[in-house]
């Protein structure tokens, strides 16, 4: 089998751990008898600087022909003076999901072992654990409805945003929710803000007829607000969240911090017929960039979940995860995830890829 | 000085905390010569169970008559089967804020001393305390933003709500933030989503415009999704976040889940009059009502807002939180504030009520 794939390693630490997600790959396609060819493209602010623009044609061109795009992460303080709409994550990564239509966004988060001490929650409730899987709305909400805008002058000038969801745009995310519940522990926690929202009471009244198709799977609806207040409280009792895009960027963030390893979370954007685009949950982290001590793990894990799910290569997927688990559980880790005291025995950006590849 | 109080004392343990607080209030009018005239009004559940409306008439006239709403809590089990428009929260607060133009929401949030052991936090993060005032606008913004509502049909069935925010409605919470910033830490954290919004971006220049007017406090913009971590990393770095209505709604609950004492949180919302309606952050709490074991203080914590908000009576707003601070310093606690191996030292309703009484 041969792939075609759009690396889109962008800015601060982008380019140093995506190196160190090529070269798992290396030795992916090796063992597996995979053909995969990568072509790189600008993207964010080095596009910017290069071409003017944050998502350049050539850059949309080549993730066109491509079957997955790999993205590293975009934005620094060079570019923070721009208007938000030419910023490079926002003028980078929205178009990109409106452009493909990338709807259905997974966001896993789990505390790992022997990492419980990372998570900023007091010591008795991180000790229970917690995996939760945030399944996002990408494509829909208040990030693309119209009209939005401005109107009006002096005191009366106002601005305006519409929150807009159609049955079709809540039951194909709902499914897709109930679908992964059933490969773990069964459970669906919708989350919206119905005692206030059209979209919601909408929301709401879809998942339900959706989740008549998983009599399997258990549902239970949670306002926004009292969400953000149970994750603190009680993170073990979720499994899959249900998120429309607005909540479910507010919320998926909340847990990655909760597991206090923000450089181990990987995430996964994709459309109908299964093209994507992966990527770390952290961002580009300008103030250790080029120093050789940024975490590759949740750049590594985006190729894991490119291989499954665009690529179809679940066993080369597995064998990625398998050995970071392997690194992790043998206390290989960089510096952010040592305590003080042991930072010296912090691994670099290099050592972690070597290890993981070496493990494959 | 004569006042008229509507008393709105709702369901679950609404009656028994704001007959605690009314115990203080009778102190308080003694010692400092206060003539405060009450009158009690049904408002959510009961109000459905005894009129067929959570906001009868009668209600809403009581409380135009008066100077000061004294909020208890609404909502239960037995009221959630009706459509999200007629229970009891929404259909109470929503058109009480809409009605009063209640557009300014203070929710001050503290960790006590003694009481670190309640956050959710890990120790060395809640050791370092916190103490956040959350200023939410709280009649505009995509809760009464039109249009809203639902058309098509079939898949193409939708929902939509408008976020919507004008120069006026932001410049005058704006102003509040940072008047009350200049009593606290000098800084004000304006959330939003600037990223995404064009409702974020009027915020965020607006907010930019009117802190020129006050030089000596330090203004930072944070986007929602950021502010929903750096509270969990960070929380003793905030002083005043300024949020709209929606973003308000959510950090504020992350805030208050933070402190681990929801039983201690009270909350104003004002108009331009001076005229507020002041209530508890906690719920109606239906699991633990009648068994005189709520903890009192958030509502006792209302009244002193109200003295200081709406009848401007400083001193005796002080006189209660003084008190307050007493109790909690003596140990003097409901048992949801006590360790399990402590829990027979634990007061009751009325015990607190009547110490925090004495203490004035
Ligand atoms: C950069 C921004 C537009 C984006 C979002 O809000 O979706 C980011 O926060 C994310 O969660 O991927
Ligand atoms: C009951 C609900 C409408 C309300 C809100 O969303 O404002 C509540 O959550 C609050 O924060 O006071």
């Amino acid at each position: 089998m041969s792939y075609q794939i759009a690396v889109l390693s962008g800015d601060g630490i982008g380019p140093e751990v995506m190196a160190e997600a090529r070269k798992v790959l290396t030795e992916v396609e090796a063992r597996f008898g995979l053909d995969i060819h990568y072509t790189e493209y600008d993207v964010g602010g080095i596009a910017i600087d290069n071409h003017g623009c944050p998502l350049p044609d050539a850059t949309l061109k080549g993730c066109e022909a491509a079957d997955a795009i790999l993205f590293g992460s975009v934005g620094g303080p060079k570019w923070e003076h721009l208007p938000p709409n030419d910023q490079p994550e926002r003028g980078a990564l929205l178009p990109l999901r409106g452009h493909f239509e990338l709807f259905c966004n997974l966001r896993p988060a789990k505390l790992h072992d022997g990492l419980e001490h990372m998570s900023p929650l007091r010591s008795d409730i991180s000790a229970r654990g917690f995996d939760v899987l945030c399944v996002r709305e990408l494509t829909g909400g208040i990030y693309f409805g119209k009209p939005k805008g401005r109107q009006g002058e002096g005191e009366n000038e106002e601005a305006f945003d519409t929150m807009r969801y159609s049955r079709r745009e809540i039951s194909r995310i709902a499914r897709i929710a109930f679908e992964a519940a059933r490969g773990r522990k069964n459970k669906v926690t919708s989350v919206d803000k119905a005692n206030v929202l059209a979209c919601s009471v909408l929301w709401r009244q879809v998942v339900e007829e959706v989740a008549k198709d998983f009599p399997d799977v258990t549902l239970e609806h949670i306002y926004i607000d009292n969400a953000t207040m149970q994750l603190l409280r009680r993170p073990d009792e979720f499994d899959v969240m249900l998120c429309s895009n607005l909540f479910g960027d507010i919320l998926s963030d909340e847990i990655a911090m909760l597991t206090g390893s923000m450089g181990l979370l990987s995430s996964a954007s994709m459309n109908s017929t299964g093209f994507g685009l992966f990527e770390p949950a952290g961002g580009s982290a300008p103030d250790i960039a080029g120093k050789g001590i940024a975490n590759p793990v949740a750049q590594i894990l985006s190729a894991a979940l490119m291989l499954r799910h665009s690529l179809k290569q679940e066993e080369a997927a597995s064998a990625i995860e398998r050995a970071v688990t392997k690194a992790l559980a043998s206390g290989y880790l960089t510096g952010e995830l040592l305590a003080a005291d042991k930072r010296n025995e912090a691994k670099s950006t290099a050592q972690m890829g070597d290890f993981i590849a070496q493990a494959i």
